[in-house]
C-alpha cells in the first residue's frame, strides 16, 4: 500500500536477508519508524507491545519469530519453546496459533537435527514457510477486496449513486493490520481506486486509538474520512449518516460469532437497530473451527495503563504521555468483545461472501468445516 | 456533597452576596478550583466552555447570569438580551430554557422599571428566583435519590444480596451536574450511605471525559468504582457484569425518548440485548412537553478540538494538552444522542418512577402533560 506515494508492506526481510523490518505502529500517525527485528525475543516483544498488531500481521511476524529462533537453535525442543513463547504474547487472535502450527509442520517435515534433517535445511524451510504465509496473506486480502468492493458498488447503486457511499469502521483492519491491502479496508481501497466516491467514518477506538492508524492509512491513500469518538457511531447510524459498517475480526467462531476489538459489538447493535448492513471481512486464518461460539473466546485483559495514559503530540511536536485517569480510580481494559452472528449481515472472505452461520462458513470451506 | 470530607454545593453566592462561586469542572479531577462569576459574560462563558455542565446546573448558573445582567441594567430589554445570550450557549439541554423562562416570569411580575416596578426590586426578585431554582433542584435530586435507591435495593435483592450491586453509568449525572446530590448518582450515594454494597462501572465518556468527574465524585464519597473505555460497556453487559444501567438526561421528550450525552444510546442497546434494566434519572425540568419525539431534538455539534486534543496530567503534575488526531484528518463531534423510549426500563423522577411513555409521564405530571 502507498506511504508517501511509495508502495510498501508492513513486514519485509531486511537487506541482510534474515532479520525482518517492521513498521513500529506505536509511533504512528506521528512518525514512520521502521524497526529491525533480529531475535525471537524482539519478535515477541513487538507483538506484545503492539508495535505490530492486527490478527494477520501478528501471524506473519510470529512466523518470522520462529525463523529467528531456529537460526540460533534448530532443534525441535527450541522450535517448541519458540512457538510457546510467541503463542503467549496475545491470547485472542487465532491467526497467531494458525501461523505457528503451519510453521511447526513445515519445519518438522524436514526431520529432526541429527535424525534425517539438518539445521540449515530446517531454517530454510522456516523462512520459506514464513514467506509463503506473507504471500498468502497478500493474495487473501486482495481477494477480500474484490468481494467487498462488489458489495460496496451494489450498496452505492442502492442508495442512488448521487452522493459518496458512507462507510463506518472500527479499529484498524487496514493494510497495517495485515501484510498488505488489509481486510475491512481492502474493499475501501479497491472501490476508491475504481472511482467509487466514498467517505469513511473512523472510530477513534479507545483506549489504543487504532482509529488513528486507519485515518493515517486512508489519508495516505487519498480516501476522504472523518474521525469520530467511539460514542458517536450510534447517533450517526440512527440519523441515516452511514450506509454500511465494515470491520475486521481477530477470531471467527464456527457459528459465525466474531471476536473483534472492544466496541465492535456496540456498533453491530446500532447498525441492526438502524437497518444498516454490518459486514465482517476476514481471511480464512481467523476462523477457529474448534470454537463453537463466541461465549468461549478468551478475552484479553490488557494493562490499565493503556486507558490511564494517553500519548499524543505535545509541545514542539514531541510524543508526550499524559495521565487522564487518576491513580485513585481503578481501571479495567478488556481488549475485545464478541459480536453475535445474528447481528452480522455477511462475512466477506477470500472465497466470497457468506452468511454468518455454521452452514454459511461450511459452504465456503467444505474441507475445513466440522462435521 | 462531600469534597475532602467537607459538604459543599456546585454553585453558591460569593461572600459579597451578589457574585456566584462555581467549581471549574475543566480542572477536575486534577484540582478543585473555585471561580468567581461576576457578570453575564462570565456566566455565558462558563456554560459554553463547560466550566459548569450538566443540564440542571446549567439552568442554575443561567439563572444567576440573569441576576448579574440585571444588576447592570434592570430593563426588560436587558432581560431579553441576557436570556437570549444565555439560551444560545448550549442548544440541547432543555433546563436552560426552563430556568430562563422561570426567571423572566419572576422579574416581569415586578413590573417594568419606571412602570410600576423599580430596578432594585427586579434584581431582588431575580436573586430570589435563582435561589429558589437552586433549592428546588436540591430537593428534586434528593427525591430522585429516594425513588432510585428503592430500585437499587430491589435489584440487589433480586440478584441474591451476596455480592455488590454492579451499576454502569455514562457521562456525569452526579452532584457536579446539579446543585447537589445529582440525578443518576443520587440513588448511588443514598444506597451507599444506607449500607448497600455497590460497584460502579464508569464510562470514560469521550471526548470530554466526564467519566473522570464521576470517578472523582465517587472517590470523594467512598463508592467503589472502575473506569472503563466507552467501548467496554457492551462486553461487560454481555458477560453478566452489570446488574443495572442508570444515566441522566439533557432533554426528555413527551413520548419518553431521552437525549443524553453521546454514547448513551449504545449502552441502552447493549442493556436491552443483555436483558439488563436501563434507567434514566431526571428532574421535571428536563422534560420538554413540546417535543413529541427525539427525532426533533437539535443535537449540539461541538468543536472538533475536543476530540483532537486530550488534556491530562503531564510531567511534574502540570495540566498538559496533547494532540491525538492529526490535522490531516477531519473530525466530527456530536455531543448528544437520542435513546428511544422503547429501550428505557423506567424514568426516575422526583415524583416517582414511570414508564418511558407519554402516558407514563402524564401519570406523574397530569398538570403538565399535553392533551
Amino acid at each position: 500500500m502507498r506511504v508517501e506515494g511509495v508502495h510498501r508492506r508492513t513486514i519485509t526481510l531486511s537487506d541482510d536477508g534474515w532479520a525482518v523490518d517492521i513498521i513500529d505502529q506505536t509511533q504512528l500517525p506521528w512518525q514512520l519508524r521502521v524497526r529491525r527485528v533480529d531475535s525471537l525475543a524482539a519478535a515477541a516483544h513487538a507483538i506484545r507491545d503492539m508495535q505490530v498488531r492486527g490478527a494477520p500481521l501478528i501471524g506473519a511476524l510470529a512466523a518470522y519469530g520462529v525463523c529467528l529462533a531456529l537460526r540460533v537453535d534448530a532443534s525441535s525442543a527450541a522450535l517448541e519453546r519458540a512457538c510457546a513463547e510467541l503463542a503467549a504474547t496475545r491470547p485472542t487472535a487465532i491467526n497467531l496459533g494458525w501461523a505457528l502450527a503451519r510453521m511447526r509442520a513445515a519445519v518438522q517435515a524436514v526431520g529432526e537435527v541429527g535424525g534425517g534433517g539438518d539445521g540449515p535445511a530446517r531454517v530454510a524451510a522456516a523462512y520459506a514457510c514464513a514467506a509463503a504465509i506473507c504471500e498468502d496473506d497478500v493474495a487473501t486480502c486482495q481477494a477480500i477486496g474484490q468481494h467487498g468492493a462488489a458489495i460496496f458498488e451494489a450498496t452505492w447503486r442502492a442508495v442512488g449513486r448521487n452522493r459518496p457511499l458512507r462507510v463506518l469502521t472500527h479499529c484498524n483492519a487496514g493494510w497495517l493490520a495485515t501484510v498488505d491491502h488489509g481486510t475491512a479496508l481492502a474493499p475501501v481501497y479497491l472501490a476508491h481506486d475504481r472511482g467509487l466516491p466514498l467517505h469513511v467514518w473512523v472510530d477513534e477506538t479507545r483506549p489504543r486509538n487504532q482509529g488513528m492508524l486507519t485515518a493515517w492509512e486512508l489519508g495516505q491513500h487519498g480516501v476522504p474520512h472523518t474521525v469520530v469518538a467511539d460514542n458517536a457511531g450510534g447517533h450517526l447510524l440512527q440519523r441515516g449518516q452511514v450506509d454500511l459498517v465494515i470491520v475486521g475480526t481477530d477470531r471467527t467462531c464456527a457459528n459465525g460469532d466474531v471476536c473483534n476489538k472492544i466496541g465492535t459489538y456496540l456498533k453491530a447493535l446500532a447498525a441492526r437497530d438502524a437497518g444498516v448492513p454490518f459486514y465482517v471481512a476476514l481471511p480464512h486464518s481467523t476462523i477457529d473451527w474448534t470454537m463453537a461460539s463466541g461465549a468461549e473466546v478468551p478475552i484479553e485483559e490488557r494493562s490499565g495503563r493503556e486507558l490511564r495514559e494517553v500519548v499524543g503530540r505535545g509541545d514542539g511536536g514531541v510524543m508526550t504521555h499524559v495521565t487522564v485517569v487518576p491513580e485513585a480510580s481503578a481501571v479495567a481494559n478488556p481488549a475485545f468483545d464478541v459480536t453475535p452472528a445474528r447481528l452480522i449481515t455477511g462475512l466477506i472472505t477470500e472465497r466470497g461472501v457468506c452468511e454468518a452461520t455454521e452452514s454459511g462458513l461450511a459452504g465456503l470451506y467444505p474441507e475445513r468445516a466440522r462435521t
